[in-house]
């Protein structure tokens, strides 16, 4: 007994250090994409980067054959999501040996996945799924009352003001931009109305369009409450069992 | 029964089936509004647009139709909202056809009315309208608080940087427009104090209205869980009494 | 009890009509009020508002009197707050008619104190200032605590962007109101970051402010529902004792 | 028992009296420092603002001594949060004696800590903490949310944008500033997308991120409520238990 828990504690030290090591990895792999894009980059510093990047490619695919030689559902882990995760996060690199690096840039953007890696590790994302299930329906709804909101907000704002600004409001698309910038108000400052009527319009778009948006933020909020009321419930239920 | 009971089946499928090619041609003929306001349309896809845009109104047309036959209290439905929107998501059309195009045009924002018929169709939108009932009366005193705070603002700011901005801060009315974009925090930059005093009265005005504007989607929110705990107690006891 | 029955619902009926045209007025004088601050008005138009406003100043004044010797505590209606603004809706009148219409023009601001009368009229402001009694000590916390974050966030930025655009951020006063912006998420653009350290410090000035300026609605919005809920007891036990 | 009420009553008055100094002579030394600022500045203020400046520094030098000494346990105090507060408010003002002011003025930023001192003088921050205890986890969280949400819009904006606004967008590091302004909706309109995918990009991102990042004032405007009503339930059982 005391033997088997000495090893399976050796066990566990070795798996949080390997996973400590991929999370330092992944978040290196990160920082280095974004010096990357700097227009102004050594060319020393590419090289140097462009090593690392190897290195780290070899280590995330050893993790991932290794995650799919031992997982007793493969094709299951290789088809889940963090399966789908796990390989895109190395794919692009082998894609990119062989052909013209340019065109496949775009391919890059995979290589996002690895950021989404830092969440298969955290455990506490389980209350935060369980409260959007709580709330899934309203959210759509609050989504297809922004959507038509915003449908609506553009379309009344390109009869106000594509007149007056022909070259900003130039479509019912263009002004679907300003319908997004303001109702989330963000406000740029790039496209605003100008006339009286546009003006009035956005007031009122303004004052119902605010809720619309904003709400669901508040049942989000208070979606996790319940969540971890839920939770701690079920903890007193176990500890009384017990 | 059995054979009642298909007849019943065939029929809900008929119907689901109807609501789905209907919703499908309302959204076709918004997206297709959408990219006939593009300043530079082909006119082949712009004739094409005007014959699909005639079939929808046609299938529409017999939908009003056959609704207004079928249903028990004619008048009833022909004023209800959604009779009223059926219509005026057709009469543009014809009412287009003799006269002349342009002028008539500003009526085509009717046609958006099609829009909200998506609504119609979505059972969900009963919870809302059952929370916008319990938050009614806090709505309309805090639409009456913005409306006072608005006009306060407006007058404020309009004394502070009426004479530093005589172009931006014309009058009151176009200070209206300073406090609508300050108090949303939509903030467009396109009108912003200058002068000390502006600029803290700016201050006190965004720490006393910022509230006034967001509590309401914090009530609304609100609301809406209470609307959704007392259909989950109704539920409860429509299954006890079973 | 028939007569006098009759005699109450005519008095009540009278009450009524008088507080309708009163308030009628007072947004007539403030859409005038409004108007005036045009800069191009017709001189005629200007004449025809100045006969208006006498009358109206004259209606205000006869209520002003009626309310004085009608109360029972007559010292104690002139120093409430409805005395005071119903003695300042009418005083700048009589004040500016002797002196120089320009010089005291400052004072017409008082003239707003109308709009508050709004106010007076409204049954429903009860709750309002029920639940501004509940989170008042919390308000108070939170409005020290964002001037607090202002001040840092000020002389933060002011260390960061000062030598990078000593014309924009020229002192901590001057960066106040780029904190008073930034934090309430208004954003004109008349002031922003451009410095690698002053982006950085408003990405965490934004992290830790966004929630000190937010939070306040929540609890206001909170405490209303609170106050509902209170009162919604209050009418059961009322009901129950009947 | 009478006379040692007495002398504790006066030592009371004496201790509140000598807070209410230390605090107007913090705000007093704050709105120097403020003034001290401006670029042109009265040389004859600035020195009598340096003379004041000695004597703020010397009352808060013997209060810092007075601390020390008086306290039970002397390193617990020093090493206490407030303890290093109090040293770094005088500390700065010693070691610029010697010194060129110049090069160190950058640790007058330190003085800032002197504003933290009105926060100890402030019983009702305790709910405050109360409050950020039970909403750590839910904090933490959302902050990891909210930092890999930034990270994945800079990356996908700099795709979209950098190639139409290669001198706005110039890397990822930079459109993270676009991130960071864009999804708490301050907008400065410095960095905004101009192209069709970044605009449907930051319509997503929208969609997406206003939650993530308006959610966590929602729970702690949740959990102060909770704050408060536990606070209430001790003091119910408080009361009963005398």
């Amino acid at each position: 007994m005391h033997e088997e828990g000495k090893k399976w504690h050796a066990h566990a030290l070795f798996a949080r250090r390997f996973e400590i090591v991929i999370q330092v990895l992944i978040i290196v792999s990160i920082v280095m994409f974004c010096i990357e894009t700097l227009p102004d980059l050594d060319p020393g510093i590419r090289a140097v980067f462009g090593i690392v990047e190897t290195v780290i490619v070899l280590v995330f695919s050893v993790e991932y054959v290794a995650r799919v030689i031992l997982s007793k559902n493969r094709w299951g882990y290789v088809f889940s999501f963090f399966g789908l995760v796990d390989l895109l996060a190395i794919l692009p690199f082998y894609l990119s040996l062989g052909i013209d690096l340019r065109s496949v840039r775009i391919f890059r953007l995979f290589r996002l996945f690895r950021a989404l890696k830092l969440l298969r590790y955290s455990r506490a994302a389980n209350r935060f799924s369980r409260a959007f299930v709580i709330v899934r329906e309203e959210l759509i709804l609050f989504a297809l009352a922004t959507g038509m909101m915003l449908f609506l907000s553009a379309v009344g704002i390109y009869y106000f003001e594509n007149e007056a600004q022909p070259e900003a409001f130039v479509s019912v698309f263009h002004s679907l931009w300003w319908a997004v910038t303001t109702l989330t108000t963000v406000g740029y400052g790039d496209m605003y109305p100008v006339t009286v009527g546009g003006r009035i319009f956005s007031f009122f778009v303004l004052m119902l369009g605010l809720g619309i948006v904003a709400v669901p933020a508040g049942l989000v909020s208070s979606a996790l409450s319940k969540a971890r009321f839920e939770e701690e419930l079920e903890e007193e239920r176990q500890q009384q069992e017990r």
